[in-house]
């Protein structure tokens, strides 16, 4: 039997999403009840080399399984579901989520094939579900997914307003404007706690309506004489909708490529997230059956993505579709930071087969998803919480949003901007950061979960940079003779057949080695080892100014 | 003794610069004489993994090698004259360029010791060098380095204008306006080919000035109350007067940071080009001294490249300086596309540890030091030339360039687009594409150049992302038995430490597949290592879904 003094504490524990943009993971904690909101992945950095992708550190959720009572998913991005698969093997805790996210995390934990072990339940806005001593209410948002939702958290401590990712959108392409009504009612009721997305808070002004790009796209097809290739995210389901209504207006029939493409529009039009006439949809392979300008072909690959279907079409390689001169190529999406090369390298590509390429410099034919700093003005004059956490961010992203709460009036005492791990404790008048538990980064490689470190990482780089040299020599102690070798093996260091004269001195270099380790007495393997890598070490970096891994081996007999 | 009959027909071949930037240098050959405009380098980008620079491909040239009268330079970057040091190893011909230009090629020529092979002149805007046929004007211009020029190439068949880099600003910091009235009277007279920059081809409008910077700037320094670092390129010498300017009028001693700041700057006050009162400069070691709010550092890592400056600066490694609460860093830059992340990187670090990060997104802090659109038809506007082509740029610059000019009432007949290595022949009245000359890039790693290709990086890539493991395994194959091993080596593949249990199933593999040849009396070396490849690969991926690079080497006994 647990024996505590209510305390009327709750605690706010980020795990990720906070000095970055990804793996969102929020803990809330009340005496021995926990509940998760959002479970995200993140992309790796060109400096994670070969790292498939990255779930936060959940050392202290499987501390403290018992406690743990659902996770409550805000949408079906991959930075808000991504971790579910691999925090579920681990946790075994029900989900709550609207249909469509619901959906998309159906079909990952199908492929993962953990479907059957977890329980699902479909939450829709207005909801509250009532867990232990939380009760947990979903609220409508905009976003750039459907079914998007924000969750106000009640607890004896008050009340606590999780934004999720958010924009307002007073032209929604589902109709349904983010339910500002309901906060400022929240507002007025009075918020404990606001945590609100930061992702846009370096932005001045407001974030446009998704419907101008409908209107921008309709102008765009009105004028399209070939085929019309649009880029976009599989999940932005509302994109996929004014792509395809702009198609329909104008007689084309629509193909789908790109494995996520069919896949999240196939669950969304299941779901009723999407409609298009069953009879305007063709398969990829259909479309040389159509005149060019009665075909659309909706797409991956808005990110350059090496893999994806645009990617494979700027370049040549993909199965069904080459470009020809008279497409229009639209690509409905801002690059990412970190991507902007690969796309503009898309962009040359399909130029130089001839495409129209309409890209964001030159038209708008994308907004973003998330509150520019007007918007986040506004949910803070609902709302008014008496503390304040800018979440969602990497650290200028959140200092920015901290910025814009002060100059609003809020005093900077109640501003806090965390880390991941740090613990804010609440009481009705009173927050402070009260400790830190484990937190940081997983690398996933593979199904390996955590296997690859940094020790791997910096190998990966220097073998990147610089390959590799094996050199295997069989040596007699005694007779103090080499019996067999040295065999040298390079990877990733020079072209062998160009190099044969390098490969042959590198063959001395070795030889001297173990002559000089024989002559000094020195035959321990650990030194010979040493003395080879060193002397051709030195030697190939006199020669070429490069240092490639050097793995001797000796094999006695 | 040549007997050619006089064809009056120029050829213009481009051998960098078009469909990508950098690398920049054009070949003009009249019968039997060759000059050259710019010799320039370029960036490698991420997948050309190791690679330190890029120069031209320039097998024609070296054919030509008898022809060459000079290297024509128009500016100081690293995209113009970055080929040099490994071009005139291989041909010997003088080099013309204005004093910074020269001064900054000549410190280049000597860390690669040849400067004493080498003929330098110096030139200056309105000089006119006469080689054989060819008349090289140099027309002064303004770009983001001091002493930019553009080149009137007067030659039999007619004047070509090669801007070089440019912008048009009409209050440059060195009080000298790009020569506008000297484009306008060759274009009075009669332009044959007008070869225009188009780096900037896809922006609207017009570049801002220089000054614009410098006035931004002083409001900065003004609110500043604690240390002002700026990171900015080392060659955009009026920035750095701007800096140093807003730093005197504030009272503020400045000191360098970097190797390239340092260098250039030395190199750039030497020669008049950069002007600080001495007893303003410090050493960087001497910024102690003095209170923060006395203190600007100029410095390098406005690109948030690994080893540059800032970016030590920002993670804290920085041997010299740390970062504290009150200074304002300034990042008076724009990322080049590929750069993003890193710059963010780096603006993270710094709000973390307390800056005041003023970069542009948020402030106008830069300007670019090329031209846009309306300044690009001001160009065509004076120079009215015969013929056109777009270079320095990728595909999609190039195109827009090429629709500017279109759309201003240029016959598209008119307007080559070409690719590195095509043959522009011009005559008084007809421009064609005649043929093609080798072309593309050499890359250098190290001091090896061109001996790193296609296979060399695909292994490089296979390693940075997979890792490699050794097999080595002596046998003898009388005996049928082995005799040592298997030892297994693995780099960038997993933590050996928690793998024992993997290493040693996969040297159960070997061993397997080892029995496996001799049962089934397949002793051929190849063969063996074959088997063994491919049911150690099966294997590990099976286990853990990787597929590191697999070496196995058998030694006979």
């Amino acid at each position: 039997m647990i024996n505590k003094k209510k305390t009327n504490k709750i605690k706010v524990i980020p795990l990720g999403g906070l000095g970055e943009i990804g793996k969102n993971l929020t803990v809330f904690e009340y005496e021995n009840e926990i509940i998760v909101i959002d479970c995200g992945m993140s992309f790796p950095n060109e400096e994670l080399l070969g790292i498939d992708l990255i779930i936060p550190d959940i050392t202290y959720l499987i501390k403290n399984r018992e406690k743990i009572k659902g996770f409550f998913i805000t949408h079906g991005h991959e930075d808000h579901i991504g971790g579910l698969p691999y925090v579920l093997k681990q946790i075994n805790a029900p989900i709550y989520a609207t249909k469509l996210t619901l959906g998309l995390i159906e079909s990952k934990l199908q492929e993962h094939k953990i479907l059957d072990d977890c329980t699902l339940n479909i939450v829709k806005p207005k909801d509250v579900i009532e867990v232990g001593n939380f009760k947990v209410e979903f609220i409508k948002t905009n976003h750039s997914i459907a079914d998007s939702v924000s969750i106000a958290l009640h607890t004896p401590a008050g009340i606590i307003v999780h934004t999720g990712d958010f924009k307002i959108d007073f032209t929604p392409i589902d109709g349904e404007t983010i339910d500002l009504q309901r906060y400022a009612q929240l507002g007025k009721r009075g918020v404990l706690l606001l945590m609100a997305d930061s992702t846009n808070a370096t932005r001045l002004g407001y974030t446009m309506s998704e419907k101008t790009v409908g209107e921008a796209l309709e102008n765009l097809f009105m004028n399209a004489n070939g085929r019309v290739i649009v880029a976009t995210f599989a999940s932005n389901i509302h994109r996929v909708q004014q792509i395809a209504n702009a198609s329909v207006k104008n007689n084309r029939k629509i193909a789908f490529s790109g494995r996520s493409m069919e896949r999240i529009c196939e669950v969304a039009m299941e779901l009723g997230y999407l409609f298009i006439p069953k009879e305007m949809i063709i398969d990829l392979n259909e479309t040389k059956k159509y005149s060019n300008d009665r075909v659309t072909i909706i797409t991956t690959g808005s990110q350059g993505e090496p893999m994806a279907a645009l990617t494979r079409i700027a370049s040549g390689t993909h199965k069904n579709i080459r470009v020809e001169k008279g497409d229009m190529v639209i690509i409905s999406a801002t690059p990412i930071p970190g991507n902007q090369k690969a796309v503009s390298d898309v962009i040359n590509d399909l130029i130089e087969k001839g495409a129209n390429v309409i890209y964001e410099s030159i038209k708008e034919i994308h907004v973003s998803g998330h509150a520019c700093e007007e918007e986040l003005k506004l949910i803070q004059t609902l709302i008014k919480p008496k503390f304040f956490m800018p979440i969602h961010g990497e650290h200028m992203h959140l200092i920015n949003h901290s910025k814009i709460a002060e100059n609003m009036g809020m005093k900077k005492s109640n501003i806090f901007v965390l880390e991941t791990g740090d613990v804010l404790e609440l009481s009705r008048n009173k927050a402070q950061i009260a400790g830190k538990v484990q937190a940081g980064r997983v690398l996933i490689d593979g199904i390996g979960v955590g296997d690859v470190g940094n020790i791997v990482l910096k190998d990966r780089k220097n073998l990147a940079n610089e390959g590799i040299l094996t050199i295997v020599i069989a040596i007699n102690r005694e007779s103090r003779t080499i019996v067999s070798g040295p065999d040298i093996i390079t990877r990733g260091f020079v072209y062998v057949r160009d190099s044969e004269g390098l490969i042959k001195e590198i063959s001395e270099v070795v030889i001297e080695s173990i002559e000089k380790c024989f002559d000094n007495n020195e035959t321990q393997w650990t030194k010979m080892k040493n003395t080879i890598r060193r002397e051709v070490n030195n030697f190939i970096y006199n020669k070429i100014k490069r240092k490639p891994m050097i793995l001797p081996t000796i094999i006695e007999i």
